[in-house]
């Protein structure tokens, strides 16, 4: 199997993705193209002097940095990750991977690869650690407007890849809203629930936000605003309750004795609760297989993307999803009239 | 001034609802009405056995239960905060304030005082701790779906409150979106944002869901439904991040000595955080003044929820609102065609 990486994403630089990469190429003996600027690309490659690895490099003269906008994303025709993208295309790579810029990498993949047949929308997808496991939520972004069909379409496809990847049975389909009976919620989820409802899903009903940590549902769907607004409050509570925790601690000397004596145990939570290390965001219902991963991570979460790519290009995601996204409309859960 | 206060609110019963309503009427010289079951509220009234507090007991035979859906609500006729309502309609009472279900006190408080003239959707706000002080977020959840106009009216009443009750000046407001770009959002907050940066407010453009808690706004305006996410993605992390933790450091001998000599600092990050600290949740827009505090609150939030309705009252905040909103629709913000 054949993967392509973009070399130029993520926060560390260069040296850190190729770095995880090489590793998988060694580990899992995956053939790994390496696409970002040649010159650079060698250099790192170089450094880690890998033995026993399939590593080729393909040159990218352009990249996309992690801050910039749609407007300068779209003037890089030449970018690492639209490279990657095409070298999915013309099958001489079955999956990118990408630490990169997130909003780039799913506007040039869903621009270079398009959506599989039958597919609304492709959504971005992300495990997220709970009480319980892991639970999928989709769409974290990817579409900030959407129609009751495209939140079935999103449960189908998480179903998907819950079953072939994780491994879950009949996962259980929570929708996203602000009150547990059926009647809470927006014109978008009273309609996606009858819809739900209706379908041959496990679908458990409404959800409210303090459930998506709790494990209460094993895939969580919602329109990608809705989505990206959860995801991002977490980040804000996240940095802002450790802020003021230390703020306040390192007031006092105890305290500080305190927080020494956790500190082991309190990055094991972090661990445990940082997303990062479970592979990468999914984009689902794309006409080729893509992984995004953290733009933090490190060479081990570099790594775990790239199994993921296998995982999902072995398993056939992208092609259940097109078969059960068929059988869906044949069922009366097509494109009917909203 | 005359606060009518909903004595069968809150987690904890009766009692500790009624202990803070007296000592707010002690405190600050108001006149308390105190709706309930009219044997139960004398009973833990006696109990209290204040002195110097000026208390009217008014019966409402009725309750509704903190967990009760709309369906019972609605068949509830005489609870105690239809009653309540009912009170400051008649102009019995300048402000109603509950610690009960919050969606029973914006159904029936929305029913009872409808909104002020001009006004198309009363909204649920909630100064919500940060890093650098309060920010108020609104709508929170009582209206799931809106149009870019209730966007802009949510602004500017939230400007009002913010300036007359908090003493914040010219205070900066956010938009709720998912990237900071004037690109980025969906259908609602694209139009929503043309209209904010049109207008006269204090404008400061998108925000993302992390900046919820950064304290990079004073006001953050959002539909009531992303805005009740929000909300109730934060209860979900940080109950899944201390039930993690504490897992994690009961393992260990040290881990626990460690948290023993941080509890106290941790007890005081946690009421730097916790929400129901600040008074409660104000409804907007409706034409009477109405608190909501939070269902946990002990007898001294309850205090603070009281001395917030007076303090609204006392401002004149409604009757602002009502004034600026009236100069905004010949502004040419009013209800236009969307």
């Amino acid at each position: 199997m054949r993967i392509a990486v973009d070399a130029m994403g993520g926060d560390f630089g260069p040296g850190i993705t190729i770095q995880g990469a090489v590793q998988a190429s060694r580990e899992f003996g995956l053939e790994i193209l390496l696409v970002g600027v040649a010159d650079i690309v060698k250099k790192e490659f170089d450094r880690v002097r890998p033995s026993g690895s399939k590593v080729t490099i393909i040159d990218a003269p352009e990249f996309v940095g992690m801050g910039e906008g749609l407007f300068s994303i779209r003037r890089r025709g030449r970018s690492s990750i639209r490279v990657g993208a095409q070298l999915v295309k013309e099958r001489q790579a079955e999956a990118l991977v990408s630490m990169g810029n997130t909003a780039a990498v799913v506007y040039i993949s869903r621009k270079v690869l398009g959506a599989l047949q039958g597919v609304n929308k492709p959504a971005l997808s992300l495990l997220v650690p709970t009480l319980r496991g892991l639970t999928l939520l989709l769409d974290v972004g990817a579409n900030a407007n959407c129609v009751p069909e495209d939140l079935e379409q999103f449960a189908v496809m998480g179903k998907i890849f819950m079953t072939q990847v994780m491994g879950c049975r009949n996962p259980t389909i929570g929708l996203m809203s602000i009150g547990e009976e059926e009647t809470k919620g927006n014109d978008l989820t009273k309609k996606a629930f009858e819809r739900l409802q209706a379908s041959s899903l496990n679908f458990i009903g409404n959800l409210e936000g303090k459930d998506l940590y709790s494990g209460k549902a094993d895939i969580i769907v919602s329109d990608g605003f809705t989505g990206n607004v959860a995801l991002k409050v977490t980040e804000g509570v996240v940095e802002t309750f450790f802020h003021i925790a230390r703020r306040e601690i390192m007031k006092d000397f105890f305290a500080k004795i305190g927080l020494l004596l956790m500190k082991k145990h309190l990055k094991r939570v972090y661990k445990k609760i940082d997303y990062s290390e479970y592979g990468g965001a999914q984009l689902l219902g794309l006409n080729g297989v893509c992984i995004i991963g953290h733009g933090r991570s490190n060479p081990n979460a570099v790594k775990n993307a790239v199994r993921l790519a296998r995982d999902f290009v072995a398993n056939r995601v992208q092609e259940r999803i097109q078969e059960e996204i068929a059988k869906t409309a044949l069922a009366g859960g097509g494109s009917g009239a909203e």
